[in-house]
């Protein structure tokens, strides 16, 4: 159980967690294992043969085929994750983290756990002073995001609650409460209860209809300083000479809306 | 020296990192020093006022203006730096951490230091267990991005140094290279010396023919996956009933170009 | 009262509608009447010295300032109406033209008159052979919109009428209905009655709350075919060494509704 | 040869130009020929079934699918032509429309012809009263583009060359220029030669390279007021209670690029 998840080395080794690149973007994450070996349609790899070999250079499976080695960013084990729910994309998530102070040492909780993207970044964040609690009440998303986070070494970062949210978190001084669930308004009172006085809450809603219900019931719970935005990720053709915004792109995944929780108004507002 | 930033007391201390905000997001920053003063042209608080009370809870200045008391977010922290130079918002720098892996543990060298922004969010995520080396030949800037990080308690996670890149990075096992400069393609070779192989190499730059002269630096350097993109963040008003996009964005930051060092080719590319 | 709006000949003459345009994009507009002067704080020009010069050059006011002298387009038209409404650009203005089929011939019906920005689009657009019916309760946004268009040698093509929408369009073979209305779900009817079969219905709204209400209101009432989208204009700095898009864009005018009058289902539908 | 485009009819009758389409928004656009027949893999329909049917009806094919009779708009003439060349949308071409002024009445020079969707949306808006010369030395485009004008009852408002551009325009009294090709910065001064004195010159571009260079070609022969812009088109799912954008978006078609003729300075510009 190592505080920094990525090898200094600069060659690969035994128990390293790898990415595998072909030209065209292909990318494959395992961890290598003496005696194992990496097959995919592209063809195979000895682990033995990838042990040794400097981070960044070439590898050619059986079928030929050629293949960059490198240790995957956050970015990678998330594009890794096998999408079942609701997607938040990268450009979502490097947002959150900003936005609600995610980095070592903060405790967050989460609800649901879905794919497990978020509870990824989550982890790989907080470090091994902080600590995520993942809810989810579908047992084998659970079980599919424990699997995505022990492969990337950041299973003991997160306790899973395969449990309904009537019942509540159990959690009562979270620096952070993330809730990526269709009705958030819903468990408004919930995530308050988790929260440390002053704590974040955010959420990711696909539809205009729910990020309305969620701002009436924020503002009866007394969060403040709501923020609802969304973020555009436009990507380029990286051409030296025709370079140019690429002619598709993602046009919606959600919007996030943040807010903090404040205690209830003592002294009269003036501003208001 | 402390792993976590923000105190996990429900309560206000002595030495915490504190944030007042007014009902018109109007926010100040400061460190509590038992005896000493908050003071703005919207009033006077004394710190020991505020040393008790709960986060979360309002307070009230000698001209009666109320303010929510908080701790600051990397969010916060980041929108608090006074602002000398080419400017990279939240919506930037969160997908840039994600993208680059920086995490706990992640050594990270960065030129220019600049406002210190990108700065305070490397030493917010890097945690104790990494370091970020900022390099700058402007004096004054760095002067600044010390005092900034010093009273966000994040500069001993900082080693500054002031020198003109021609001289080189004095770092050869970096996970990460962030280039904040005018003409980052004459640094091409520099930035690569100092990474690990497989490393990250991050830029973000205004112009396209910026980014047309960086695409071919990064291509003749064996720097491969180059992405290139930009981020549109579309704040909406937080209004249940009359909920629409900001009449106003901002148009564009720069643009981020992203790449790994690979090693030369060996093995011919079949993908090519 | 000409079809054609542009002067054909290559220099100035009286009665010609003239733009002024400053090098910072100052622009005015008005009609050249021999013996009258321009006047604005960059100083006076005579009508009379306008006359016979070259569209295209450049003319000096007596404070020495310099416009260069055209003829306006559409755009400039738009741009150069008072705004004391709602606003839609010709980013909005020119989608809508071409989605609703507007062009010379086209019967079209407006509600509210509002500025006049669509009226005068419209009546641009649909020539000599088409005509508008521009609605509005308020006395005094007609009277201006009808200077405006006066002005523009465009009002013969425009039919004015003062009241409220209760009372119902008079017209019933429309090939467009544009409303512009806060309220527009309240109106569909009369909008259908004034419709030919298959005609087009646009709707320009803020926020997606009223977006919600409207098309609940269309499927009622056999509009069908109903688009909702919104157009993003991003400017560039016009800079051939340093091309980017501009710091600042509007973020958000209005999101365009269109629709089309359908009859009831006589055949059942196996698609649906 | 009729100045009104589309029926005012409120029956489909012989000669009408209609559009069926179906619950999914597959379109088809043709001429009502007596004892023709409609055929596709929907199955066919008599064109004598038609005439005589309310515009907005529906009508069914003999496999029994539903059909919505209509009359194409412009947009519907644009999305109807087969896509052969580099692609303008809708989003682009209204735009263009109102920025440079095309209306009934405007002579407007295009080159090349290409696809002929621009084609077409000039011979929609200028009228009888005006005219379009369109120039591309493909004569397959040149063909294609004018079997679809004759379809649309636009062709005789297009006079079509087939010639290289070395060989210049023939026309000196244009309103509007439009260069939809791959090098405009060659064109410049045969453009300029083309119009009228403060004339309109437009051009759309793929990459930033190349409006590079034509934003220098433009300056070299005093064309100014240059515009750069790009139109980014955002969808929404059209549900009253899941309202939101599409998830997919065309990310970029092209930057519009406009300017203005000017005459040489023959008066010092204090401005500059």
């Amino acid at each position: 159980m190592k505080e920094i998840l990525r090898s200094t080395s600069t060659i690969c080794q035994a128990g390293d967690l790898v990415q595998l690149i072909t030209g065209r973007d292909r990318s494959f994450i395992f961890r290598i294992v003496p005696g194992e070996r990496f097959q995919s349609h592209l063809g195979i790899i000895q682990h033995d043969d990838l042990i040794g070999q400097t981070w960044g250079s070439r590898v050619k499976s059986h079928l030929g085929k050629v293949f960059a080695l490198l240790q995957p960013a956050l970015d990678d084990l998330l594009r890794d994750i096998p999408r079942q729910t609701q997607i938040m994309y990268p450009k979502d998530i490097g947002y959150l983290l900003v936005t609600m102070g995610i980095g070592p040492g903060t405790r967050v909780v989460e609800a649901g756990t879905g794919s497990g993207a978020l509870t990824t970044a989550f982890a790989y964040l907080v470090g091994d002073g902080g600590h995520v609690y993942s809810y989810d009440k579908n047992p084998s998303f659970q079980q599919t995001a424990q699997e995505n986070l022990a492969k990337f070494g950041l299973d003991h970062r997160v306790s899973f609650k395969q449990r309904h949210l009537e019942e509540g978190f159990d959690e009562q001084d979270a620096d952070a409460v993330f809730l990526d669930l269709v009705d958030p308004e819903n468990y408004i009172l919930t995530a308050r209860k988790a929260l440390l006085p002053g704590g974040h809450l955010g959420c990711f809603l696909p539809t205009t209809n729910q990020v309305s219900l969620l701002i009436t019931a924020l503002k009866q719970h007394n969060f403040e300083y709501v923020e609802v935005s969304e973020m555009l990720h436009r990507y380029y053709k990286a051409s030296a000479t025709r370079l140019r915004p690429a002619d598709k792109m993602v046009g919606h995944t959600g919007f996030l809306i943040f807010s903090r929780k404040l205690e209830p108004f003592a002294i009269p507002n003036e501003d208001a």
